[in-house]
């Protein structure tokens, strides 16, 4: 019942492409030191974030990754959803899956109720606002929290 | 992001017991055959729930397992725990550990008020609720849903 670490790692990286300027370019390098992503991990992250149509690579000598979606239009659950496909917080939410005991099972009713309460708050902020309230919170002097 | 069979099968268990009257004790297989949980998976949920001290083993003729706890007093993440221990929907949320990025991470905050809000809704009815739930299920004549 945990994120798993591709798509914790999705989400930093998101947020992070949504701070730069509209355009912004960065290498795999420095996406990795500023989100503190293992580059090797962070490879097949951004293969996946590629294939979403989230970003794109170019190459050259001023090479690198860039936003390709307005992330005013995408929240936390849709990078999820893109490196590790549907959610379904138990088995039997699954799209397709039919469970014999739904019918009368009062556990089911508690499984939606729960998955939809937390994609709620998953939904409640685009990664553009993220991105906006972290760079706000790095221009702060740091706290202890 | 999903629960573990471990769980979701000590859930069904949990209720289950639930639904017996007091002091009622069910074997293994039945218990197995109630629940649709394999026999051998189900042999490792049991024993997290008596080292939990939510059931217990009788031996000899009529043994079998019964709940030792009023299951009016536990929910769904109390069996969760029993099994698979805290509840933290991404490591950053994990009890101990302390993340370096929390002071300014936006995505915080979100992951912190998803498992709020999915916890509340787990907790919202104790297992003996969700026994008499479903029982009144199955007295019901089934309808497709």
């Amino acid at each position: 019942m945990q994120l798993t670490r591709a798509a914790d790692y999705a989400v930093r990286a998101m947020i992070h492409f949504a701070t730069l300027p509209p355009g912004g370019r960065i290498t795999h390098k420095a996406l990795a030191e500023a989100t503190g992503v293992p580059q090797s991990f962070l490879a097949k992250v951004l293969q996946a974030l590629v294939r979403a149509g989230f970003v794109v690579s170019r190459r050259g000598l001023e090479g690198g990754f860039e936003l390709s979606i307005d992330s005013t239009r995408i929240s936390i659950v849709d990078v999820i959803q893109a490196v590790d496909g549907p959610i379904a917080l138990n088995l039997c939410l699954m799209s397709g899956k039919t469970c014999n005991e739904r019918a009368w099972c009062a556990a089911h009713t508690v499984w939606t109720r729960a998955q939809q309460a937390m994609l709620s708050e998953l939904c409640s902020a685009s990664i553009a606002d993220l991105a906006a309230q972290t760079a706000s919170n790095k221009a702060q002097p740091a706290t202890a929290q």
